[in-house]
Parts: structure tokens; C-alpha cells; sequence
């Protein structure tokens, strides 16, 4: 039996030793990635994005309870290094997790934020889909927002959810970071804390200023997450969210702009590689060595390599 | 006189409108930069980077009074959107600030960080050599430290320092987010707080037991940059490891790294750009439909495309 068939019957390792290929970035996992993909496209992606000390890690997991007694599989795909999903976890984080470790329907599991930055997105949308394809029906994606990168990870999400907490004193950062454009759904965790509803306010100010018509108002919901306090009101509003993405045609739009971005970048990625096999490695050797001593531009040399290539 | 000539002439004007011009990545100024390029190679690109809260702001901000004291001129690039460079400051930042704008020898730019991030990449390196190519002396690049994007902007610089500071209780997180292996310099600012020694020590011990060999052992310095203290040491040691990476051959590999890295990502761009031409946009439409609705898989698609293209 191939892999691809061991991921569709819901072996376990099977799904892990595939992503850890994909990671790997291995030939054969991209053919096998290439025939689980008309297997997917039916789980909700949730992108869950905010920094360090928001307790957004508490959160999905609640979520993932929440969702476990709604009958619903869960896939928790982690990309924050710091996170309890990626083992750096304290005791009671551990005992948390444990609950969902134990539950079959749950898979979580972290990717290595080694190597560069578009090997880590392309390896957590691989991921994404291989849960996707292994019949997982809700899938959150965990990135520390603070970093672009993230962004563009929790982009390719249906839902994100931006977190934050009372008294970190960076709800402001969080806005003019960027985060407020991408933002279905913002959790105040933490709520009780002081300052909470001071937090609410200003994400609720935020979104009054915003003139953009016609579209979904993100809600800004308060929790507890480490008291399980709010988190049924989350689950809710995430699926409130994925009705109107169908009912408003954007669902279709977002499959169309992450379907365009994936192509866009696998096509630059596979040009470049033919090319590179067709340039003698002396003559590639030989246009570096001269862009590092500034006798020629990288157009420059651009140009002459595809015109001699 | 062209926009080229301007700018070596020493116009801040025409530097800060070449900067812009890339930022929109416009094709008239990736030919200026391309004329410019070749009187590039002299500056010391020094990466900082750091959480918000580590002061790096203030840091960038002193050492560059002190190289300016050392009689070097200096540039400061910011990719932090909470930045004072950037606009976001507090009151006794803008002072602070002040200083430095009235100097002409100083030239600030922070850089949109709207936008995806192989774009802010690209810009952020094109600002850097037109400072370069403008004759600055040292250059510092400012990006906050928690995402893997702004590590891969930092890996572009000479000489990347790591900011921390006590009490934020994310040493570990710093060490664990992949910036040990490319911290050239450790600087623990605020270091008037409590636990100052501590955060030094924890960092010691995981210097420790890195194992590679023959390699240089990144400092650890303590400042308390809104004092100035601390900060002659700090500009000490970034020379030190100039002169480091200039005697073991380290720079040229840098250098030639940087190159082959901007090398392929231009050829990867161009190469795209070339077949988009070719194909015909309904056809690059009905793929990615196809795609959209699970029809076909990124890998195929790409295959027909360049295939048929």
C-alpha cells in the first residue's frame, strides 16, 4: 500500500512521516502531496496569530475541545517555536495537551522553524493539506504574529484570529503591525486581567475607523482560555465566519488567491531549477564571484544568464 | 544630471526618492540601482534585532551618536513599524531622535512594511545599497526579532546583534526562535533592571554548548542604552568583528552568499515574468480555477504550463 493511500485510510504515522518528507522537501512527497490534493479543500483552515504571553497555544487547545464535543476531528499545525504543540512546554501546558494527545481524532504537530522563510510556508501549507486530505474537518494553524512572515502564513487561512492580552502593552503594535487587515475574528484571552476591557474598546475603535464597506465586521470576543471561560462564544463566531465566507462567494475567492499564489511561486521555483541545471556551475560560480566584487549587477547578470542559459 | 549622479553626489533628496521609487518597484529605479550597484561593497551592514520592549530603538539610536563621535557617517534602515524611526515614537524618542535628524551625516529610513515580505525583503536590501552607494560608513538595519522573516532580513547584514532585556521573560524564546545561530553580537539592554546577570549567564551557558569549532564566540555586552551606557563597548566590539570576518575570509563568503541569494531570487522573478508574458492569461486563469476546485494539482498545472507556455 502507498503512502497516499495509508494517509486516505487514516494511518496516523503515516500522515506524520509524510509531512516530515514534505519538510524535507523530498521528490517523492511532492508526487505523493500531488495525489492527496483532489482530497482536499474541505476542512476549515483557522490561522491563530499573536505574540508570546498571549496564551494563544491555551486557546487552540480549548478550541480543539470545543470542537471535539461538537463531534468535529481536529488538525493543530504549530509554527511557533515556543509553543507547548512544539514540546517547549511547561507542566501544566503538558497536562493540557495531554488530553488532546490522547484523542485519536485530534493530530497535532510543529514545524521546524529552521531553514528559510519560504521553506517554512511552503512546508506548513503542505502540512495544512495533508490533514486537510487525512479527513481532518477543522485545522488551526498557530504563528507568533509579530514577524511578516507569520502574516503571510496566516494567510492562507479561512478564518484568522488575531489574540491578545490585557497589559502587554502592545495592542497598538498589534494594529499597526498590520494585523488588523487580516483579522476575521480578534480574542482579548486573558480577560480576566485588568485592562481587558480597555483592550476591547481600542480593537473595537480600530474597526470603527475602518471605511471598508460591505464586509464582515471582525468580532472582538473575550476569554479565559486557561478556565475554558468564552471559548464555545470563539467556536461559534469561527463558524458564523466560515458561513459567510460561502454565503458572500469570498470562500471561492480565497481558494482562487491561495490556488494563484501557490502556482505563481511553484512555477518561479521550478523555472529557476530548470534553468540551473542548464547554466554550467562554473559560469553560475563565475557571475556570483563577479556580483560580489562589483563589476557586475544582478540584472545584469540576470539577463545574461537567461539569454545564455 | 540623472537621478544616478544625484545621489553620488551626496543629494539626501535624490537618496530618499531612489528609496521610494524601490519601494514601488518601479522598473526605471531597479536600472538606477543597478548603476548605482557598483559603488556599493564599502558600508558595515550591522543587523539589529530584537522583541519590542529591548530598547533596540534607543541602542540603534546611541550607537550611531557614537560612531558619529568616531567620525563615521551613518545610515539606519527600520523594518519595525512600532519604531521611533518609523514615526511611532514617544515623546523622549522624538528627542532622542531629534538629535540625529538635525545631523546631515545621519540618513534614517524606515521601510512600509505593508505589502508581502519577499517584497519588504527586497526593498529593505535595495535601501541598504543606496545608503551603501551613498557612502554611509555603517549601516544599521532594525527589525524586530520574533519572526522568520526579519531573521532572514538580518541575515543580509555583516554583523547581526541580538537585543534582549530583562525581565521580558523570553531569553529563551530568542535562543529557541533560531537567533543563536545568527547572533554575532549579544546585547543585554536595560541592564540597570533586575536580572540583567542573569539574562547574561543564561546566554553564556548556551554559548557554551554550541559545539562548532574555530569559530567566533559572540559577546555578551550589557548596556543601559537611555543612559548611554555601555554603548562605546558595543560599537567596540562590532569593529572587532569586522575585522573578525575581513582576517578569516568569512566576509567574502558573506558577500558572495548575499549575492548568489539575490542572484536566484532575481533569476526566479525574471524567469516568471518572462513566462507570464507568454501565456495567455485565460489559459493561467482556467489553471488556477482547475486548482480552486481540487481538478488539478499545483505540480501538474506547472508541468502544462511550462510545457505548453
Amino acid at each position: 500500500m502507498t503512502l497516499v493511500d495509508q494517509v486516505l485510510e487514516g494511518d496516523r504515522r503515516a500522515a506524520a512521516r509524510l509531512i516530515s518528507l514534505l519538510e524535507n522537501d523530498g521528490r517523492e512527497a511532492q508526487r505523493a502531496l500531488s495525489e492527496l490534493y483532489a482530497h482536499t479543500g474541505r476542512a476549515h483552515i483557522v490561522g491563530v496569530t499573536g505574540a508570546s504571553g498571549t496564551g494563544k497555544s491555551t486557546l487552540v487547545a480549548e478550541l480543539a475541545k470545543e470542537y471535539r464535543r461538537r463531534g468535529q476531528t481536529v488538525g493543530i499545525v504549530s509554527v511557533d517555536p515556543t509553543s507547548p504543540f512544539s514540546g517547549g512546554a511547561l507542566l501544566g501546558d503538558r497536562i493540557r495537551m495531554q488530553e488532546l494527545t490522547k484523542d485519536t481524532a485530534v493530530f497535532m504537530r510543529s514545524m521546524a522553524t529552521r531553514g528559510n522563510l519560504g521553506g517554512l510556508a511552503r512546508a506548513t501549507g503542505d502540512a495544512v493539506k495533508v490533514l486537510d486530505a487525512f479527513g481532518k474537518q477543522v485545522i488551526f494553524v498557530e504563528t507568533v504574529g509579530a514577524g511578516q512572515g507569520e502574516v503571510e502564513i496566516a494567510k492562507n487561512a479561512h478564518t484568522v484570529v488575531v489574540v491578545e492580552a490585557p497589559g502587554l502593552g502592545d495592542d497598538i503594535q498589534a494594529i499597526k503591525a498590520g494585523l488588523l487587515e487580516i483579522a476575521d475574528l480578534f480574542v482579548v484571552n486573558k480577560a480576566d486581567r485588568e485592562g481587558a476591557d480597555r483592550s476591547v474598546s481600542a480593537l473595537e475603535a480600530m474597526l470603527d475607523l475602518d471605511s471598508r464597506q460591505n464586509r464582515w465586521r471582525p468580532p472582538v470576543l473575550k476569554t479565559v482560555a486557561l478556565h475554558g471561560q468564552g471559548i464555545a462564544a470563539v467556536a461559534d463566531a469561527l463558524q458564523s465566519h466560515l458561513d459567510y465566507l460561502r454565503a458572500s462567494g469570498q470562500y471561492q475567492t480565497r481558494e482562487r488567491g491561495r490556488a494563484e499564489a501557490e502556482l505563481r511561486a511553484l512555477l518561479a521555483r521550478e523555472l529557476l531549477s530548470d534553468l540551473m541545471r542548464r547554466v554550467p556551475s562554473a559560469k553560475f560560480a563565475a557571475m556570483v564571484d563577479a556580483m560580489a566584487a562589483r563589476q557586475i549587477d544582478a540584472h545584469t547578470a540576470v539577463r545574461r544568464l537567461i539569454a545564455g542559459g
